[in-house]
C-alpha cells in the first residue's frame, strides 16, 4: 500500500482530532475577527491550499457576509508593491508554511495593521511565525507528495473559523458529524479500483462544480493531474457553459460535483445537457436523481449539508485519482516532476 | 474572410477610438474612486471579461495599491446572500451587459452604498443602467461569437482607469502608443496561418503567464478552446511548477507569455525547464533571449512596457486560434455549442 492510500483513509480521524483539539483556537480567531471588523478578507495560498481558500470565499461569503478575495502574491514579490491591506483580515494557508510569497503577503499586511491568521501543518514554519494567530492542522506528517489529509484539514479549519464567525450551534453540530460522513464516503468508494480500470486510457477530462464545491472541482482535477499526468480542466458550471462546453464530444469524461442544495438545480440541468451530448459523466452526489444520466454515481451520505459537502465530496475524487494512477502503473507517492514543498517566490 | 478575422484586425482602431473618446470618462471615474477611498475593489465578470478583471488585479494592485478581488456572483444569485460591499469599489465588466448575475452583484452593492462602475459595449444594457458610472467600450457590434475586440477594449478601459488613478503622465503617454504596438504585432503575425498548420492535430496544450499576463494565458487558452475545441490548461508560471508540470512530456505544446519586465526572469527559467523536458514552446515575447529555447517566437514590439503588454500579447494568440480553427476546417464565427450572449443566473 502507498502512503497516499493511508493518508486518504486517515482523513476522518485527522478531522476528528482537529475538531477536538482546535475548536477553542478557532473560536479565539473568530472573536478576534469580530473585534477587528475587517472590511474584507484576503487569502494567500498556492496549489491545493488555493482550493481551501476558494471554499472560504463561498462559506464565509454566504454565511458570514464577508467579501473574500484571493491574494495575488506576485504583486508583492515580483513587482515589489503592496496593495492597501490595512483594513483586511489576511489569511495565509499552506501545508508546509514554507511558501515565501504567501509569507510575504502576510508580513506586508501585518506591517500595515491588518489582522493576520495562518493555517499550516507546521507550527515552526515561517508562515506560522509571522501571523498574529495560527491554527495548526496537526495532521501528522504527510508523506505522499499529493496532498489529501492536509487539504481536508485545511477545509475543516476554514469551516471551524466559519462556524465561530457564524456562531449558530447547528454549524458546530454538523461539524461533529463530519468524520462519520467522511468514513461512510470512504466505505462507498471501496470498489473504485475496479471500475476505475475503464479510464486507464482516458486522455482528457473536465471536472465541474459550483459555489461551495467550486474548490472541489479544482482539487479533484489537481489530484488527477498530479497522480496520473492527464491534462484536464476544471470549471464552475456557469463558466463551463460560457464557452468551454464546446470541447465536449461523445465519450468526453466529465466529473460533476453535484451535492443537493442551492446549486443542485443548475448542476442537474448541466448534467442533462452533457448527457444529451453523449458525455461520460461521473457524478459525485447525494441526490437520487442523477443515476439515469450518469455513467456512475459516486455517492456521499444523504444528509451532508451543502456547506460542509466539499470536505466529503472531494474524497471519491481522491480515491479515483489514486485508483487511476494504480491502473496506469504510475508511482503513487512520488509523482514524476513534483516536490512536496514548493518555495514559490 | 470571417467576422473574427476582421474583428481581430480592427482592434488597433477600436482602442485608438476608445482612448480618444473615453479619456474624459476614465478620468471622471478615477476622480470618483479617489474621492470614495474604497477599502478594496470587487469585480464581477464571466468568461473573457473575467480575464479583463484579472488584468485589473495586477495593474491596480501594483500601481494604485488597490486590493482587487474577483466577485463570486453565485453567493448572491444561488445562495441568496450578499457579502458586505459597503466600503468597496464594485465593477461589472461584460461585453453584452446582459449577465444577470453580474448585474445582481452591482445592484446589491449599490444598495449597500458601494461605488459602482460598469464597463460594457452596450449603453442600454441592464448592467450599464444599474451602475453609478459607465464606461462604454464603443467597439461597434461584435459579430463573431469568440470575443476579441471587446476583450482588448475591456483591457484598455481597465488601463485607462488605471492611468487615471495612478495619475502620472507617462502612463497616458504609453497608452497613446498602444494602437501602434497592436498594429505592429498584427503585422508580425501575418505568417501564422502557414506555421499553424503544424498544430493541426494538436490534442492538448498549456498556456502560461504570470502577473499582468496571467490574464493573457487564460484568454489565449479560452480562444483555442472556443474556436478549436481542444482541451487545454492555463496557469500562472508559479502554479504550474506547483503540480501540473507533471503532465509535460516531450512534444507537449506550451504557449508561454513572457514579455520583458519584472516577471521575465521567472518565465525564462520555466522556459529552460520546459525546453529540457522536450516541450514544444511557442513564446510570446519581446525578448531576444528566448529564440534558442522556443520552437517559435511570437513577437511583440521591443518597447512595450510590461504593464501594457497584455493588450498586445494576446494578439498572437488570437491569430493562432483563428489560424488553427482554419487549419482544422472549423466554423470560425459560430463555433458549435456556443452563443454570443450568456445570461448566467
Amino acid at each position: 500500500m502507498s502512503h497516499l492510500h493511508d493518508e486518504i483513509y486517515e482523513q476522518p480521524a485527522v478531522v476528528e482530532r482537529l475538531l477536538r483539539e482546535q475548536q477553542g483556537k478557532a473560536k479565539e480567531i473568530g472573536a478576534a475577527i469580530r473585534a477587528f471588523k475587517p472590511a474584507f478578507v484576503w487569502i494567500a495560498a498556492r496549489g491545493t491550499s488555493d482550493n481551501a481558500a476558494r471554499y472560504a470565499q463561498y462559506l464565509w461569503g454566504v454565511h458570514a457576509r464577508m467579501a473574500v478575495g484571493l491574494a495575488t502574491p506576485s504583486v508583492h514579490t515580483l513587482y515589489g508593491s503592496t496593495p492597501d491591506l490595512s483594513r483586511a483580515l489576511v489569511i495565509g494557508i499552506s501545508q508546509s508554511g514554507q511558501s515565501e510569497d504567501v509569507r510575504r503577503v502576510l508580513s506586508d499586511a501585518k506591517e500595515q495593521g491588518a489582522l493576520t491568521v495562518s493555517i499550516t501543518n507546521d507550527d515552526t514554519s515561517p508562515l506560522a511565525q509571522v501571523a498574529a494567530y495560527h491554527l495548526p492542522l496537526g495532521t501528522g506528517k504527510e508523506l505522499s507528495v499529493a496532498a489529501t489529509k492536509t487539504y481536508t484539514a485545511e477545509l475543516a479549519a476554514v469551516a471551524m473559523i466559519g462556524a465561530a464567525l457564524i456562531d449558530r450551534p447547528e454549524f458546530w453540530q454538523a461539524l461533529e458529524r463530519l468524520p462519520g460522513w467522511m468514513r461512510a464516503t470512504l466505505d462507498s468508494a471501496a470498489d473504485t479500483p475496479v471500475w476505475a480500470e475503464r479510464y486507464r486510457y482516458m486522455e482528457r477530462y473536465a471536472v465541474l462544480g459550483r459555489g461551495y464545491n467550486y474548490c472541489t472541482a479544482f482539487e479533484i482535477s489537481l489530484k488527477i493531474k498530479e497522480l496520473c499526468y492527464i491534462p484536464g480542466e476544471e470549471y464552475s458550471e456557469a463558466d463551463f457553459r460560457h464557452g468551454p462546453i464546446a470541447v465536449v464530444q461523445p465519450g468526453f469524461p466529465v466529473i460533476l460535483v453535484a451535492p443537493t442544495g442551492d446549486t443542485f438545480a443548475k448542476q442537474y440541468d448541466l448534467l442533462q445537457q452533457l448527457h444529451k451530448k453523449g458525455a461520460e459523466c461521473l457524478v459525485v452526489t447525494n441526490s437520487t436523481e442523477c443515476a439515469g444520466l450518469a455513467r456512475r454515481v459516486l455517492p456521499i451520505p444523504a444528509d451532508v449539508p451543502e456547506w460542509l459537502s466539499p470536505i466529503v465530496a472531494v474524497i471519491p475524487g481522491q480515491v479515483f485519482a489514486l485508483s487511476l494512477a494504480g491502473a496506469r502503473g504510475l508511482p503513487i507517492d512520488q509523482p514524476i516532476g513534483l516536490t512536496k514543498v514548493t518555495v514559490t517566490e
